[in-house]
């Protein structure tokens, strides 16, 4: 393609985005089709010659486009959200335009540079303490936008168990294998996957510990307290814990100052919050509370996703830590042809901060998303989608058959149905009738089946495209009502 | 920004994306800017208010865009390239309109069956055998799209811990966390550093094997013979091996072949080439040879990364498995909300084969690339740059001065500045005055400095950018040898 057949083909993409969106609505929210359909339509080799812009533009239309679910519909309140701006796709037009890794900061100055530029400005919107700022030198914090909440949490666990094997060889003079051999780390049964993921790659235990409906599902100091009690007393070291901001399933909060508390047991334990969905609330200050003030007295790491309900496509993970040492001391190996120019300058090398070296210009989306919004911008964004949430489970709540087990938090709202006589299993069949319903309307909305411990088989519903108006949530409301009434 | 306020800007940026690469040649290579310059240029702090598209646009214009090193640019002969192409950016316009993670099948079938289809495009291009295919149900065998040959060697490196600690479970009732500890990962002097850094990730000890100039930084058969005697009569247990299909250094291909026979006395050693940079060149038959037959015939899994030499922008590292059980064995767990529709299928959902769940849809460019360019185009693309290379190395060693002390493979050329009675030590210092002297040129073109052992400082030059024509590579050569000139 050459550079006038591209200017052509991107203007009218970019009329198609446009035209996309506008009629985003008259398109089936769930991809209507079948596994395997995609290699009964296309070949299964590449051409051998090149083909016309019009004739793969025209099988994107046919074959790609009717197998994509979609997340920027108004009726999508599946998982959680993956905003798409207008901002963030002109971001990643210039991005791809100069395509420049930045493993070190010469390979591209201003990737590196605006990096920890917008993190602070992330940091600073989230009303996290100084101590996390990257570019104010008086402490050692900082941070760098991973690529997803999974990897954030997985290079935290090492800089955890790096800095608890350099603390028990400085400390007992212990052998690094056999300190690795003693560590354990800590989630909770409602913490995302991702932790025990994290566990499962770096090959160490994870203590699941109880969480329950009583305490709203969130971890409380004196649970751990026991676990690092017994840990301690058959010869494990604590070294890493997922609290959670804000769990997939019901939107808990771990009580992180309990949380910090029951640290004083176990010294070595690294305290990350994974506040993947939940931490752009606390962009908005009336949203914050003593937890944020926990975070910013004791925990070691913290980490959200803009690409989730922040307004920034993938991927952006945005992570800050206290200190930057063990992470950085954790990953870093400089070959001669990664040397910085100038000299080796850790802080300042993204790929000593993360599992790859190359990879896009993350910051410009994010510096672009945050000027053009504003910080007001941003607030409001994810404030109309609190109060369209709110007002969504006061209606359902309503409906004679429609309950609200667990308090809605942000854009979350669980719903079950009830009717009165049964028993827990019928409970849950009625509710799996109920989400069969739901699925044979997949045209129309898009919902998450779950099951909540204690309560049993639900639907999540969460709230965050940038689409969403008042009157889809009354869609939503009317059409969960209506799948309620049809049940037996 | 409104519909009407993006289509404006983003024609705009049309526009400008091809005033880019217009005006490409007339921008300094390497950006000339100091570090910290950023910092000192923009805000600190977000804007409380948004701003026009204007006013962005203008602070790229004049703060972000002269911090880019310009990895396009037809003088960009540094570390490996990072392609960009118009077919690339047209298909990230689409994925981040859609945006849509596919970590489930359901959550958007055409990103995981689009992922598999384009996988096995990439594999027949490149001539492996049917056993890594994805679609090809006769056998185990597929592959996944990770965002970096790091996250592949990371990934591959707990696939192959897992099958290993498995396998000495059920051999010998070893347990798992003993197993673990007598495992043993190799690499070579050459080896990318992503192969260290997997190691240090897992916290494994990764034995570095010794490959020599003689050998052309081969590893040999013997050699891995001789660890794995070693090793093993130490109660150790070698599984995994990073083998190189194009070192960075100069492109050294590890001996295949020898590899794969060693092997017999290691018969839980996972085998893995990293072709990141070089697999791209199998694409062209006589570029083909028995390493590619011993891949076939004998490795566990094979990586190459179409984000540098192969088109397509990042993120792009197809890997192939020969086996996709001890990958998805390794990475599987699946909460309720993450259940795919119709059942679990293990090796029809992405995220039990990655370390991440949500990314972008990566196939999209993959496919409308190989589409636009056909295997042909994706060929003459390859010979262009490895006939400009060859071209190049004749060029400068006909300088009096410069030597190309390794043989030239793809588009990598190997320089070396020489001045006859000069001990190994006054050579290295007159390279790094080269080196100096090139830097200082930074505005006319980049390469990237390095050390071989055995022969001292290098200066690595490779070609690679889709913009490079004939007279970029005369007009490197002159510049070569006007600084050569230059020197002492």
């Amino acid at each position: 393609m050459d550079r006038d057949a591209f200017r052509a083909a991107a203007h009218a993409t970019v009329d198609r985005i446009c035209d996309y969106y506008d009629t985003l609505e008259s398109r089936p929210v769930t991809a209507q089709v079948e596994r395997g359909y995609l290699a009964q339509r296309l070949p299964l080799e590449a051409p051998v010659h090149g083909e016309p812009w019009s004739a793969i533009m025209h099988d994107y239309d046919a074959h790609i486009l009717p197998g994509i679910t979609h997340w920027q519909h108004p009726m999508f309140f599946g998982f959680f959200p993956a905003n798409a701006t207008y901002e963030g796709i002109l971001a990643d037009m210039l991005a791809c335009m100069t395509t420049n890794p930045a493993f070190n900061w010469n390979a591209s100055p201003a990737v590196t540079e605006l990096e920890f530029l917008v993190l602070d400005w992330v940091a600073k919107m989230l009303g996290l303490d100084r101590a996390f700022l990257s570019l104010d030198t008086t402490h050692n914090g900082g941070g760098v936008i991973f690529g997803s909440a999974s990897e954030a949490t997985l290079t935290l666990a090492v800089a955890a168990r790096e800095r608890a094997v350099a603390r028990l060889a400085s400390e007992r003079n212990e052998d690094a294998q056999v300190a690795r051999s003693r560590l354990v780390m800590y989630c909770t049964e409602q913490t995302h996957s991702s932790a025990k993921k994290a566990a499962l790659i770096l090959g160490l235990p994870c203590r699941v510990l109880p969480v329950h409906r009583s305490d709203a599902y969130a971890l409380r100091g004196a649970t751990l307290r026991d676990a690092i009690a017994q840990d301690t007393q058959a010869g494990l070291v604590p070294f890493y814990l997922v609290a959670t901001y804000g769990t997939t399933n019901t939107c808990a909060i771990d009580c992180l100052a309990e949380i910090a508390e029951a640290r004083d047991a176990a010294p070595h334990l690294w305290l990350h919050v994974d506040a993947a969905y939940g931490g752009v609330a606390l962009s908005v200050p009336e949203y914050r509370d003593a937890h944020l003030d926990a975070i910013n007295a004791h925990f070691d790491s913290f980490s959200t996703n803009l690409h989730k309900w922040g307004l920034v496509p993938f991927e952006s993970s945005p992570t800050f830590v206290r200190d930057r040492t063990p992470l950085v001391h954790a990953l870093t190996l400089t070959p001669a042809y990664l040397a910085s120019r100038g000299g080796e300058d850790l802080v300042s090398d993204l790929r000593n901060m993360q599992i790859s070296l190359g990879r896009r210009f993350r910051a410009l989306k994010v510096w672009m998303v945050l000027r053009s919004y504003g910080v007001q911008g941003f607030q409001a964004h994810i404030r109309s989608h609190v109060a369209m949430a709110t007002a969504f489970a006061e209606r359902v709540a309503a409906h004679p058959r429609i309950e609200v087990p667990v308090p809605p938090r942000w854009g979350l709202v669980v719903l079950r149905v009830t009717r009165p006589g049964l028993d827990a299993a019928q409970t849950d069949a009625l509710n799996r009738a109920w989400e069969q319903q739901l699925l044979a309307r997949s045209s129309d909305l898009l919902l998450t089946p779950t099951v909540v411990p204690g309560i049993g088989v639900c639907i999540r519903w969460v709230v965050g495209a940038v689409s969403t108006r008042p009157e889809h949530i009354d869609r939503a409301a009317a059409l969960l009502g209506a799948c309620a009434d049809a049940l037996p």
